[in-house]
């Protein structure tokens, strides 16, 4: 039997993640902007000021989006359970992550929501963005199409677009696409930051580097598996390879030493 | 002979008027707003200040936008030459207009700009919205869909929406856009297969299969890259990798043989 999926369930598995935040008034411009649009779910990574009056006058009512805001130290904490992460960017070179437009964003976000998934709009410093390691989080930058010689739109700004196009797509939702039988749940970001740091430490143990920049290579292989959406099974798969990785230069280096 | 006409002579015909504007700042995020979507035609009508400075303090660098932005007595001014106008409003009793979403006001927009008449998206006083009279001046009401049990936007962040849809649906005329210079080649089919021979060489010598089907395991891997659609960069990567694995585990044989 096919159901559409309630609308409010699928909002509260959307969550906006904004990292690094300068100002409070911002905060409070997008607590408003996602409370419009049907959303209630902030995260906030290392904002300058919060709590802050100026979050509170500019959010003009959304006060339920600010209290129930989370604060973090870390993003991995802010993506905590995350089965998506899309980061809004503008374009630049030297990422490797598929670029997509908000609307594109807005069906990716709202069909994983209806697979059950947990989802993040991640945006970055008013300034300076999301930084390389903090997209590298990400399963896909969302750029919204603004024109080259006038491009930054104000942080606040960027949050209504998104949070528009996914209420957008949330009115004309078609009905939820079953989960595939065999597909196991996508890895969170937890998992995802676990696999990472085995990976790391298994190029340290076979000697990959080399004097080589160790953060190149692992933000590279990041990207690349971030890209891959990995699932639970396919997780364990590659724990195990490196695992028997770290068993081999492990004998091979007890041996040198007998 | 049908043709394509220049994204900027469309933008040129269409322009957003506020009406009774109460708050500077909004002037400037709404000028930034527009400009950040190749727009730069700004009217404004019996605004409370302007020009002032914290309308250039938000405006954050579209000085142009605020210095060509006409300052009028009456909305009928504003409109000018005119020939399609589009009011901006939260549902309201006793108007009667066609009420439209902004994706198909954008289209309407587009349309009459093509044909080469003038446009307006007429954006109303931050707290009361648009006057019956003043909506009464427009051809269609525009209604952003937010949420009933909080549905006012911020007013710079309506004409965000607004000027948003009309740039993706001017973009959507446009010839696609070229690809990301900086992605390296997608892999070819060869290349993968020698990957995928590599890697199946590798879990062989670092002893992962320990009994369990081969086959099966690298059918699950290959899923995984391909999904990932590897590069020619990101492949050199993992088959220096692997060659580090097996690095180790010839020499641990090697060892065990001493």
């Amino acid at each position: 039997m096919s159901r559409m999926t309630d609308p409010i369930d699928l909002a509260s598995r959307i969550r906006y993640v904004m990292v690094r935040t300068s100002h409070p008034g911002n905060i409070g411009s997008a607590a408003r902007a996602i409370r419009t649009m049907g959303f209630r779910r902030l995260e906030l990574v290392t904002p300058a000021r919060f709590p802050d009056r100026e979050a509170y006058a500019l959010a003009a009512g959304a006060d339920d989006v600010l209290e129930g805001a989370g604060v973090h130290a870390e993003l991995v904490d802010g993506l905590l359970g995350c089965n998506l992460a899309l980061g809004l960017s503008a374009r630049r070179r030297g990422v490797n992550l598929p670029e997509i437009s908000p609307r594109e964003a807005a069906a990716q976000a709202l069909a994983a929501a209806a697979r059950g998934e947990q989802v993040a709009l991640v945006f970055g410093n008013e300034r300076s963005g999301l930084e390389n390691g903090e997209l590298a989080r990400c399963h896909a930058m969302v750029r919204i199409p603004s024109v080259d010689d006038f491009s930054s739109l104000n942080l606040s700004q960027a949050v209504q677009v998104m949070a528009y196009e996914l209420r957008v797509a949330m009115l004309g939702q078609a009905p939820a696409v079953p989960v595939a039988a065999n597909r196991e749940l996508p890895a969170d970001a937890a998992q995802m930051e676990r696999f990472y740091e085995h990976l790391a430490q298994t190029l340290d143990d076979i000697e990959f580097h080399k004097g080589r920049a160790p953060t190149t290579i692992m933000l590279r292989l990041r990207k690349l598996f971030q890209r891959a959406q990995l699932d639970e099974r396919e997780l364990r798969v590659l724990h195990g390879i490196l695992a028997d990785a770290q068993r081999m230069a492990g004998l091979a280096k007890e041996r040198s030493q007998e």
